[in-house]
């Protein structure tokens, strides 16, 4: 399927869906960072931003910290918000995806908030729904995970005050990772010049060599003086296809304590999670003192909450 | 299981349950379209109807559009909603309904929405709870489902304006289709005098000649001329024992554009939903200018919060 | 797992988690039934107590009316209420309880609903949630339920408006229940003397001596002349293990007309449901006018407002 990329703006150029990072410029990202800012300044208080405002979430694959994060923000914003259970909706028993969205549009819904294992769902939903309708993309197969690469660039800028001059690693299978993809269009838009992604090569994407990162095979040398590490989170069906054993994957790339020396003095660590302890991260480290792993599910909120805001201000 | 159909009633005559269309007299119908319209007008904004009222949703049997559109309407009438999860609740671990509805009773809930495959599980209920308790049936087995035969009432109400004079067609397995049972009641009410029943014999009710409506077993025979042409869902399992083919089905009885050219040229053509693309109609009349299927979505809201309004507004 | 339970008490002696009834003062219990008997006044009527917190339910263990007792307290109490779907969680692909509780903290969750098999699981939860956020305990394993408790002493106030003197029966698997520790040290906390426990004796806990309760293998006599009555649910499974058939436990402990006859004269009956007619009641009983089962229900849900509302403050 090929993803128009482009169809998340007006043609005023404002975004009315939220489905990747690529396209939006530097002063795109930092407006929803400011406008985030401004909620966590107000612990997340409730407002009136969404009052009237319907939004229906969609999950194809199961999740606890998006779904919730999205069903919290939208609370905090007064919407009224719907989970549409899947496992007992009539899609699986035959009604087209569209149709369903059709009728949930029907039903004055003002936003859906999707994920499916499908790359480029989100997008397709969002060329077939009507003009008041915004979609988010809440995970897409391998394709895109933008609203988790948004708050890890809030947790990024709370930490290290920018971006220029930063130095990032990202740390396992990016192949199959949607948040990585997200990651590195981030990181690149927001002048981030020293990328680094470490990781088996057989784990790496084809088009490697077109994007502005280093690649290392070793973790040690990968991570040595970064700023930010970001681990992703292992599947284990995956490492399986690649025959790579849980184990051997630990000796090469869980991040530990004594790894994590190579990197700058005031490093911090982060990761999407649910964390797999043991097996990517020690739990000394994603317990430790360089760890924002949990400082990350909290931007979510606020950069969920300020994402929804934008585009039903630019609605209006 | 006889099933009261005059529970629905106080001694007033008025409503405090909302089980069947029979008993309801034209104007009690018009009433219940015209509080729907107001809450059309004013695009279902929020209201206080139903402020301090908590509303239970039991549904036995799955559903997306009917259960989503009652927990919306719910929401936009400032009731609290709560929804029973039946497949994890103790009903399945030996409680029974009566039970059940008495422990949510006690709880405080106001109004209980239920669906179930057995006729008349609502009337029961409604027997059974309190005096203050108010029971709406979102479809129960093969008797009856009321609100979405009053949502078809505002949909036909919306495209032509009146009932009398109209000539009506219902095409499908009318034996098990509860929503046409209160379709045809409904529009018999509203003194619609030609009302049209297709499908095979052998999915006709055996007491088709007391009802006031007339039987074709050849389709565009039957919606010659016809203003509305209600299609119902296609049930498998139903075609199954009646020994009827999906194909067969189709080509005898799926509405295709050239079909419905023996139709009213302003003809609008309606589904219950969710429709079976290709069985019992085809995408090309789905999709076309006749369709106000979602339409019917967006009056399911309306009429909702208008018959919940005015059941609350008959008990204070 | 050793179990602290302590632990719910702040420094100054009070309430920020509620697991467990051991440590609460006379006084205390009294408190929390008069807060209680304060909102059944105003019929539960919506305030602002919770008003910008978030309540997460985490039900470990199937639940319909525990489960939604908390849902409607935590809206009348305008909290926002989250139901964690652990059946499709990150959980059980491996989270481990506490990363998943850490992470609904990092969401800024304010208190936590736990009910969980594993006996301790509330207590070991408290342990380690940040300074901010409340547990409570709705049951866990075969230690605790003391909202229940708290429900019950509630409804044997309303009717017999006095403790001390009361001559009480629990009648069960005395053993396995959760519920009758948590009434035992109740009643014996508000200086109710007179406590039966009846069943047979392989279902009766090892440190029946230590418990200032009276033992009676036969149900008329330990029910004799008692003020209050209180059937356990049988669960089938103990049974089994007991090698106690159904019938036999019907024939000896089954609470039938003829038997209660040995109570006192305005005897209550309570059951913390769901019911087994016919099995540890008949229903000649249940639905009889010395049961109060109904009215437990309805306390249920002004008692955990009660809760929430003392934890909160307490927390300010």
């Amino acid at each position: 399927m090929e993803i128009d990329k482009r169809i998340q703006f007006n043609s005023d150029g404002k975004l009315i869906h939220f489905l990747n990072i690529e396209g939006l410029s530097k002063d795109q990202i930092i407006e929803i960072l400011d406008i985030a800012e401004n909620f966590i300044e107000t612990s997340n208080k409730k407002n009136k931003n969404l009052e009237n405002k319907t939004v229906a979430s969609l999950f194809f694959e199961p999740s606890t910290r998006t779904k919730t994060t999205f069903e919290l923000a939208s609370k905090k914003l007064s919407a009224d918000f719907i989970n549409i259970d899947i496992a007992n909706s009539s899609t699986l028993k035959g009604e087209s995806i569209i149709d369903m969205i059709k009728t949930l549009e029907a039903m004055s819904c003002d936003m859906f908030v999707v994920r499916h294992s499908i790359s480029g769902t989100p997008h397709f939903i969002a060329k077939e729904v009507g003009e008041k309708i915004s979609v988010i993309n809440a995970g897409d197969g391998i394709h895109a995970h933008p609203t988790q690469a948004m708050l890890d660039m809030f947790t990024i800028r709370k930490y290290k005050n920018k971006f220029e001059g930063l130095s990032v690693a990202i740390v396992g299978d990016i192949l199959h990772s949607r948040v990585a993809k997200s990651l590195i269009t981030s990181l690149t838009t927001l002048n981030v010049k020293n990328i680094n992604v470490i990781g088996p090569k057989i784990l790496m994407p084809e088009n490697l060599d077109t994007l502005k990162v280093n690649y290392h095979e070793n973790l040690e040398t990968g991570i040595s003086k970064c700023d930010v590490v970001i681990m992703l989170r292992l599947q284990k069906e995956r490492m399986h296809e690649a025959l790579i054993s849980t184990d051997d994957y630990y000796q090469n790339y869980g991040l530990t304590k004594k790894k994590l020396q190579s990197a700058a003095k005031d490093v911090i660590v982060m990761h999407p999670g649910p964390i797999n302890r043991g097996i990517e991260i020690d739990s000394e480290v994603a317990d430790g003192k360089n760890s924002v792993i949990l400082d990350q599910v909290t931007s979510g909120i606020s950069i969920r909450m300020a994402i929804m805001t934008l585009i039903i201000k630019n609605r209006a």
